[in-house]
């Protein structure tokens, strides 16, 4: 049976591949997506969600607009890596359907008390206000949420500080909150996804995967591939966000470990920082321990899976 | 012209006090009450507000239960004041009308965005919990409210810490939002409230103005003072939360300076403190300072609008 | 019999004062000066200390430097309040006396090392870096000092940020290690020298009290009020550095208060605040508390102690 | 020609080890060392220092004992490590030799300012407290230090928190000088010293390397090794501290990187960690970076370099 999933992103070209990946997955079913201001400004990523959606074929995916800005800190953006729109190096549709009118946490918390408990899993791969401020509007929504898989954080290297991730460092409060609820949280971050690179190769099995989205997919990498190159110097670029929504179709992809997982908000030089204790030996049964990290990604299983999707989208 | 006004509180004795204020005070058009757990949990507060109205006769009013617990910051309470039921020393009758059912947060959003811009007052005695959230939820709100005038912080000395007001230090992030958005904050701190005592002189007037409340009134500050003298080495009991709404019914009681406010996040000793800049000499027309702060109190004409309230309630 | 003093000062125009009341006092035996970075750089407030020694007709008072930096954080002057020089407006005799070659931090653990235990009272008007030091590399200092009588923070308005007073400011790290260790530690913050204002009358008391003097003095408080003018809208300077010499010489001259002391070390806004709980009613011959704070000022004898000094000194 | 070094160190095991290792080898000139309270207080420690000069047959090195404590935070101790003497499992001889009068942080200081520039290398094992001390006491040294190549730190997993290590831990602000000064700075952390896992063939090749201290050699090894089962999960106990004093004598045992090191101060989670921007690819010949960090460790190596240290003490 397909895993009931909301996707929480801000798109954003690795968003863009997480939307293609769970549309095109038949073990996926996306029951909407919410925007978050992270990458770019809310109403750009908004955009560039339904856009994305239309380019897919899948134009009646629900959508819903959410927070503007982070809880407490003031709001940073990634426009140097995504470019001026959100989504530099393609022509995207225009979407055909309106925007929801309802508001993402609304709605969140409105799906999330409305269906059987235990149901929906979350896939959070921008920074976590929405998640966040659902959890806090209405608590009873802890207890009925299967899963969260988020894209976010590092126990190793940081990518926006020595020890930061850019999802968590927009919003290390909001982060803080989700990763100490008691529902069951999967961090998806740096470590696994600075293996998945998009390497030039990997790049022409995807454009050959599908050759309607292949200019845009092609598109999305090129533009992706040459910020990478110039501001942080990988030679191909991390293709983060996807990699949260292959661990919920395919857990054998990314070994987890559980362990303790908080986010630091008040050190100087750490603050968003995920602290992962990995000395500790938590009994992998243990429920006092809700957190588990990604500690590593089978490359070429997964780049198989985005190809795949991208091949039933058709 | 009436001003139509919102309470966001946390009954709590002095809360009670300051329902009755607005209750009884032809100067105020109290829409709804809105809580937030605070003094004590949010079941024991809402029934309380519920409990306060029905006491007064005023069982129509709406009132609406908020959040449960602040936005990061464990839950802390003030049991030791004000007592196991959060309103001890006083039986209140059992209130007559069900509870509202929609959430504190969507009914301020929802009023705020239905009513004309610039008319709401919204008067904050409780943590800020309610109000950080409808800013964060509905961003458009801020520019609507006419003005913010809460019962919290201190720039002098404070009471649940050296230098932290209870209020404040409940949720020093909500405060911290609430401080720095642009509507205009009017902090009615312990700098105004601790000239705010309820000598027995003054219970007895107040006694005296509403017979028929005399009883519950006597009790509440009976109870209130025990625990003062008990707890805090304050002979009479500074009662804080009706100041707030005294101001906005007589601005004349209450002069203030137009300050920068804002709020410790970080400190060790210092968390939750209002850090109010008493050096600044801004101009009291300069539109980018949005804070003001209470410096002193009449504290007889004070007393004497409490009474005429009390008398008017019948 | 006089109390044996120890100066630790940055001269500055309010330490010169406080220099001369201290040579021009019977009740002082000022054994020894020593200097740190503060209002202006080591070298510079050196030069400075034993300038205004020569001035006094005392060249022969040992005079040692102390620390270039703070602890820990970066440095920070106060030129805009001094002047070029640390003490513009005067001009002031060439010092006549070699410096001399010990380290202040070993020259003070040697002379308290060295005398009698219980006789030794160090009255530190900079930042504390020095003192903080000494107890550091030898900690038997601590119960060998008899009192510490310092100039510096503030439980109410700041000076240097909102809630911070500059010298503590200056170095919070080193205040930190003072106001905790178990020596007895009176603070004479802004809340008493803020009383002690320079009015023109007071100048001319001043000056009149030594015509010798007249000029330096007057030409010290002229540009120390045009300066605190500008800078800080003050119509008159607060003489700091000389009332803890003061409180030393008359205890009556300044009240104080048995209270616990603190320094934030963390906060983002308070970073270097002398907490002080003035909530605490500690009783004053509770000796687990060794700190006490100034409150208040008799600032028309104040005055008087400083021109009969500054006349002893002919 | 051999290196000149001061070991300051906190005996400890691994301390042990490695003034062994300093005396053994050839290449190194151990000209003194100090001590500092860490493993466990500072007379216990500088007991252990004497006795294991004089187990080496080295009774005339000078041993200068220095700070009894952090400069900010409380002490912490790992007497749960190292047991009730800070070197349990041994009987040591008891030192023929008094311990020097002089506080290390002076002895540093004359030391360092009295040979030619450039020609000391300082090896601290321990908290930083005596090098930081002496940084601020005298900061012309800073430029006259050949190089610091320390055990602390980690940008991996930490020890005494999740991402701390313990000597940095014991006195953060002091290593936050001691890196932000200009000497050079090597840290080799538990990225390098988990790798020095002193097994049980290992530990027979150093008691087989010197009969006459293999006793000694393997109740310190029997004991640390029971310790680190117990309390840390480790199968064999890392040997940290000889790590750092192997690079002096061998870089080629320990690849390093060049990259900016910074010691977290205000951190919840994060106190005390050695932040290292692993991200940077700082050109190893930039001199505006003057931290290295050690990658790597050659252990087998490494373990005959100890080995044969231990053979020629006799």
């Amino acid at each position: 049976m397909a895993t009931t999933m909301i996707l929480d992103c801000d798109p954003g070209h690795d968003d863009a591949i997480a939307i293609l990946l769970a549309l095109g997955s038949p073990e996926v079913d996306l029951i909407g997506i919410t925007t978050i201001g992270g990458n770019h400004g809310l109403d750009k990523v908004t955009h560039n969600a339904r856009a994305v959606c239309e380019l897919a074929g899948r134009p009646e995916t629900p959508i819903h607009a959410g927070c503007r800005r982070p809880l407490i800190r003031r709001p940073i953006d990634a426009a140097y890596i995504h470019g001026e729109t959100g989504l530099d190096g393609v022509d995207l549709p225009e979407p055909s359907r309106p925007l929801a009118a309802q508001h993402a946490v609304d709605w969140l918390i409105e799906t999330i008390m409305g269906r059987e408990p235990g149901t929906i899993t979350i896939v959070p791969t921008g920074p976590l206000t929405n998640i966040a401020m659902a959890a806090r509007l209405e608590p009873r929504i802890v207890a009925r949420v299967k899963e969260i898989v988020l894209m976010g954080g590092a126990y190793g290297v940081g990518n926006a500080t020595p020890v930061a991730e850019f999802n968590i460092l927009c919003d290390p409060e909001a982060a803080q909150i989700v990763f100490n609820e008691s529902w069951p949280v999967t961090m998806i971050g740096l470590d696994v996804t600075h293996r998945a690179l998009c390497t030039p190769e990997v790049q022409a099995d995807l454009c050959e995967a599908n050759p309607r989205l292949a200019d845009a997919v092609g598109g999305l990498m090129d533009f992706f591939r040459s910020t990478y190159r110039d501001q942080e110097a990988f030679p191909d670029p991390p293709t983060h966000d996807p990699c949260a929504v292959a661990r919920v179709i395919d857990p054998s992809l990314i070994p987890t470990r559980r362990c303790p997982i908080d986010v630091e908000l008040r050190g100087t030089l750490t603050y968003g920082m995920t602290v992962t204790d990995m000395r500790a030996l938590v009994d992998d049964s243990d429920p006092a321990c809700t957190t588990r990290v990604g500690t590593g990604l089978d490359a070429e299983r997964f780049w198989e899976l985005v190809a795949d999707a991208l091949a039933r989208l058709g």
